[in-house]
Order: C-alpha cells, then sequence, then structure tokens
C-alpha cells in the first residue's frame, strides 16, 4: 500500500514515500539478493571518522528459523502482534567505542543513518520495512549473544506487502489513516535555538 | 562532483550517489526554498513512538550572519579549512527525553534517520552537503543557546559544488580519491552475531 507524506514542499520521491506499514504477506520470503542490497545500502551511510559503528543481525524465517523465533519472542506484545507475519527481522545495533578504544558518542547516531538507507532501499524494491523500539534488549542482547559494549536500538521487520484487513483493531484503522509530523517550526530553528525556521524562510502559503 | 559509491550489488542512485564532500562554491547561496525542502524531508524520517526527536538549527551566512559566523568558530580547525566555504551550516541535535519527561533511548539514533534523509535530499537537489562531528560541543551549544537536555550531534555544511582545486593539501587528494567501506561481514551478520552474513547470502562473485 503507497501512502505517500503530505508534504508542505516537495521532497524527493523514495523520501516521501517510505513509511512504517505493519501490513506483510506472511507467506512471501525476501529474497537472499534483496536482503544483500538492503544491507549494502545501509553500508554507504556516512560515519563520524569513517567508523562505521553499526552492526547488523539478519534474522529469516525462511533460513534460519530458529533465529527468527528467538528474536520474536522478544518484540512487545504490541509489535508481535503484526511482525508475526514479517518474514525476516533485522536487529541494528551500534559499537559504542571507536576502534581504538575511545567512546564513539555518535555510534547511535550513525546507525540511525544506517538504518534510515535500509528502510529507504526496502520502499526502493517495494519491500515493507517497520523499525521497532519496542523489544526486551536484554532478552535479544542474550538471544543472539551480543557482546557488551554495544546498544541494541532497533529490530526492523522486513517483508513484502500484505493484506491490512488481516490486522487486527486498532492497527487496520492505523494502517489507512494518514500521515502525520508535528509542524517544521516546533523541531526546525534558523538562527537560534527556538527561532522558529519559517521567521527567516516563510513556508509556502504561510 | 559525482562519485558513486562502488557498491558490490546495485542500491537505489540517490543512496550511492551521496558522499561526503568537501569543495564548495564560496559565492553560492543556497536558496530559501532548498533550505525548506531539506528540513521537510528530515521531518518525514520515522521516530520511536513518533516523538521527532531531532532539532535543527540552520545558521546561514546570506540571511544571518552573525549565527553563521558563530557556528564557523566552534568547529574543529581541520573543518574549517573547508568550511568556511560553506554558505550554511545546520546544527543537528537530539531532544535526550520525550515530552512526557521519559528519557529517549532512541533520541541519537531518531536524529541519525532524521540528518540522513536531509543528506539524501540535498544530493537530490544537487547540493553537497557534509556531516561533521569535530566541533566544540560546549561552545557551540552557548553560542546559539542550546538548552541542557539536548545533544549536539553534528553540524552539517551545505551549499553548491565547488572546486576540488581550491581545497589545501591532503583535503584534495581526498576529495579525488575513491570511497571506500569496510567488508560487508564486518558489520552485517546473520542468525546470530559474528557470523557474516555471507555464511548464509553469497555475496555476488564471492
Amino acid at each position: 500500500m503507497e501512502k505517500p507524506a503530505p508534504t508542505l514542499v516537495p521532497i524527493h520521491d523514495l523520501l516521501a514515500r517510505r513509511w512504517s506499514a505493519r501490513a506483510m504477506d506472511p507467506e512471501a520470503p525476501v529474497t537472499a539478493e534483496e536482503i544483500l542490497v538492503l544491507l549494502e545500502a545501509a553500508r554507504w551511510a556516512p560515519s563520524c571518522y569513517g567508523e562505521e559503528p553499526w552492526r547488523l543481525v539478519v534474522c529469516d524465517r525462511y533460513r534460519d528459523q530458529a533465529s527468527w523465533e528467538a528474536v520474536q519472542a522478544c518484540l512487545a506484545e504490541g509489535n508481535r502482534a503484526w511482525a508475526r507475519d514479517a518474514p525476516v527481522l533485522i536487529l541494528v545495533a551500534a559499537a559504542l567505542r571507536f576502534g581504538d578504544g575511545r567512546p564513539n558518542r555518535w555510534a547511535a547516531f550513525d546507525a540511525g543513518a544506517a538504518c534510515e538507507n535500509l528502510l529507504l532501499q526496502a520502499t526502493a524494491l517495494g519491500l515493507v520495512a517497520h523499525p521497532m523500539g519496542g523489544f526486551d534488549a536484554e532478552a535479544l542482547r542474550r538471544a543472539l549473544a551480543v557482546p557488551e559494549g554495544h546498544e541494541l536500538l532497533a529490530v526492523v521487520a522486513v517483508g513484502r506487502p500484505g493484506d491490512p484487513g488481516r490486522l487486527p483493531e486498532p492497527l487496520r484503522e492505523r494502517e489507512l489513516a494518514s500521515r502525520r509530523r508535528q509542524p517544521p517550526g516546533s523541531r526546525c530553528f534558523a538562527g537560534r535555538w527556538g527561532q522558529p525556521v519559517e521567521a527567516i524562510y516563510p513556508l509556502p502559503g504561510g
């Protein structure tokens, strides 16, 4: 299902089309080629000092069911209600230190960029990709043997588009509702903190 | 200058073309319309619980020279050597708590996604956009009056492409060198931590 962002000014089509759908076809695997393309997109994100602090763990129902089930068991109940239909779950984590041992305060920031690249590439491939923060991070750390010094940030559910009618309420209603964001001036400032961007750059029709 | 990523498998053109160039035309402003498009792209990034924890502050040499100069003065010397040519500097920060006061451990992760959207939109517009981690965060906090509870993560230099020949060495050489990333298996695993992705998903020619 397409649900392009109702933007105030036109943005690139790929960015406008990415959204966090939940309806997936439980019978349709993601191909090995598609998985590699998603990871390759993540790999070319920028990172501070070129550290590439992101770590991704692909857990694929069709190729390694045990790891997929282990991740499923760590998801919050509200996420399991729809993510059970996702053939692939990808953990996104971040290494909290640089290779030389110094703390990397950009680890999560850079991992977020890599994750966004992955989500956008999924959009380009016609896949659904939905990042989740709701999971038991300590249980998932044990299940996937994630070493200390790495933060578990998101699990991305990936699959092929499915029928929104299969979702339980209120998720079905949410799937069909229009997309929303806070007003630009609440997040974007000009010249100094708190000065809404439209004070210097007038919004169209504003 | 175009410098597409030498990817192992084809990825979306916009993702492949984004790179952190340094050469900018110091005489060419970014238009108000372009600034709004960059911010709009950032606004439609995903975020945990829809919090939109990113905060952006645009400092524009042509519209508010004092704030632009204040940010310049906080950059690391190595960045100032080229970022002095950027007509626009955008601070990317993250609000460390949710609206209800609970800590938001996804703040930097989500800000990274928003920043990546901004960088990709700049690529789409034919602009240069280069995120920097090298700056004096406490000095910049004072200069832009960033309140406590917000982390300053990156300053993005934005401008129009310029002549790489104007860059001082070794930056000129670096601008012309090919792009590199670590091997996929060092960052991307399958099934469990540390198992290289190619163990389950063979790389082409691998």
